[in-house]
């Protein structure tokens, strides 16, 4: 078993260099950056001059991936090559840490969770879901897991506080187009949300009814407003609401059950505990008004916020001694299959079932992309 | 002109016992209570016991209304019977406070209204919407008609906080019934709430995509669970989430505008307010990440808080000096509305455009009435 880490990084864009700052520092114990790619010559120039003369620097992340000087890959790169890249990564026996989101859409990232099972367990593929090692979601994932909340009633996330002027999509050709990116605020700024919707309770909806607004706020072509309805197995219905064109935006979380409500606002949890579960209360209260009495509880936050490096060093530390993944790769397909099933709802103006019909929304994309009338620009690195 | 207006109450139940509390009291000045009717035995015992022996007491309401001793009723009957009850006060020539809501369907609503419409601008009519007193509201609605907030972006009501336990619903028979009250937390806990909602800004929705989950929560056969989506035609869009199930509730009303963002709750508003326009700040600035600069403000909420006396005072006035009314009787239509148009939203599973189909509502309520499986049961008093 190797000591270190051998690993090359694909995409020098805003991501690729930022996770590059805290590894070329050391911030992460068990890791060598040996290699670096970007299809763009601005990004190979930056390489050769801020990297260490021992890094290889290339122009098809392809050829690092067959260079042999790497043990495993992080894809920095645009959505769309992230399911390829990382095929491509797991054909060579490769590890993967993967940017998100996933992919574009399932039918690409279900292929490449099928190469990853097909590659078997010794090759570690994980999602760069930083917000996981986020204490405070942890905390709210605990006191669901463990039972404190009892069973998940209600769920409603606004998270409206993803502010991006126009001139944020005007800085690229490629920013905010179907074939460019292949969405708006739900693939670009929302995959972690969509994750830990999901994540800290532990449920998927069964089934989606969404309303999503394009260019709404702003010259754009893809959805900048978002209000999403779900259903749970359990029952249980939640709400999501989401957009880039409101200022100051919100971002709140609550989630109810049969011990009380969990509230994560401000960087704070509040869990108004109740001192029996609602549903014992029901069961044997005799009156016509009373309500169980309720603990508002200031939950403890402890412990740090690792962020990205977290997420990279859990992944080494997988690699390297079989350390339990905090976000593993095939979970990705899952904050991207309500992300797809809010566009197809929308699209479809109806209800829509989860899992989706994949083909269906892979068929409505590229009618999305066809009819395009944005500039025609694929991003780059 | 009278000197004093001379009131009839229709219906002994919990809110006309407490609506004589405070009448009873000579909290409201320039009113007498000279009758009251009951259809149940026991209110009118209650009325021998309790009120003067100058209260003239029927058990007929249009016996009261014609016994030539009231200038106005106040109606605080059950849902079904506020319509042709006030109907029949117009048609005698009496001014007429009715309870929420307005009645049970817009088709009866809408007849209450044209009959208030021909009786003409001598006899007062006011809807009995005493949250509409409360400053916290009204500051609301000062800051957006004023233009502090600019205009309306998004409303988002989560009001969960009418827990009630199943003992509630079992202590009447007409509780809860298609038959008895015509609906569950919208047409019984909510009016209020979808008055405001639509008051405060000054604008309804252009339609609505509801999801209302009948017995979900409790064994009744009406709604007590609701999540439902609004579009507004300056493009806003909206949710309001109800439920009886849950405790602790919550109840936080967040309004976003071009000029920031009000919350209210916990009894306090909030104003984060920008300080140029959204619309301004996103025209000329000319980086890619960048927000109007924005200052929370805590906004001071003065003037007392007068309720159900301050409505029954604001009607007297209107009677007597002219007063504007705070809530005029046609506005009840629109509350009822919405509430309607969320069932049938959910009845047809599809969006309902306002205003709604009034006959198809109808026939769909009148379906739920005879394939109920409740023990029938009217309202009594």
């Amino acid at each position: 078993m190797t000591k270190v880490v051998r690993l090359g990084i694909i995409g020098l864009g805003n991501m690729g260099k930022g996770h590059l700052r805290y590894l070329m520092n050391q911030e992460v114990k068990g890791v060598e950056v040996t290699a670096v790619s970007d299809n763009a010559e601005a990004g190979r120039e930056w390489a050769k001059e801020n990297l260490s003369a021992t890094v290889r620097i290339f122009s098809d992340p392809i050829a690092l991936m067959d260079s042999g000087t790497v043990d495993g890959i992080l894809i920095a790169t645009p959505h769309y090559s992230h399911p390829e890249l990382a095929i491509a990564g797991f054909e060579r026996g490769l590890h993967v840490l993967l940017e998100k989101p996933a992919g574009v859409h399932t039918k690409h990232v279900r292929e490449m969770n099928d190469a990853a099972g097909r590659a078997g367990k010794g090759l570690q593929f994980s999602m760069m879901y930083n917000q996981r090692t986020n204490p405070l979601y942890r905390k709210l994932r605990d006191l669901i897991s463990s039972g404190e909340l009892g069973e998940v009633k209600r769920t409603n996330w606004i998270i409206t506080n993803w502010y991006r002027p126009q001139g944020y999509y005007d800085s690229g050709t490629w920013r905010a187009t179907w074939e460019g990116e292949g969405g708006g605020v739900l693939i670009n700024q929302d995959p972690h949300q969509l994750d830990l919707w999901q994540w800290t309770i532990g449920m998927m909806p069964t089934r989606v009814r969404a309303f999503c607004y394009f260019g709404k706020h702003r010259n754009i072509e893809v959805e900048d407003d978002v209000t999403a309805f779900v259903e749970y197995e359990n029952g249980a219905t939640g709400v999501f609401v989401t957009t880039t064109g409101e200022a100051p935006g919100t971002n709140r979380l609550e989630i109810s059950g049969d011990r009380g409500k969990i509230v994560i606002e401000d960087g704070k949890l509040t869990f108004w505990r109740l001192r029996v579960p609602e549903s014992e209360f029901n069961a044997t209260f005799e009156g016509n008004f009373g309500e169980p009495e309720c603990w508002k509880c200031d939950i403890p936050i402890r412990g740090d916020y690792p962020d990205h490096k977290g997420i990279t060093q859990n992944w080494v530390n997988a690699i390297l001694h079989g350390e339990e993944l905090i976000a593993p790769g095939e979970e990705g397909i899952k904050g991207l299959m309500l992300s797809n099933a809010m566009l197809l709802s929308t699209w479809t103006d109806n209800w829509v079932d989860l899992p989706i019909d994949e083909e269906l929304f892979y068929s409505h994309l590229q009618k999305q992309i066809q009819q395009s009338e944005a500039k025609k620009g694929v991003a780059q690195s």
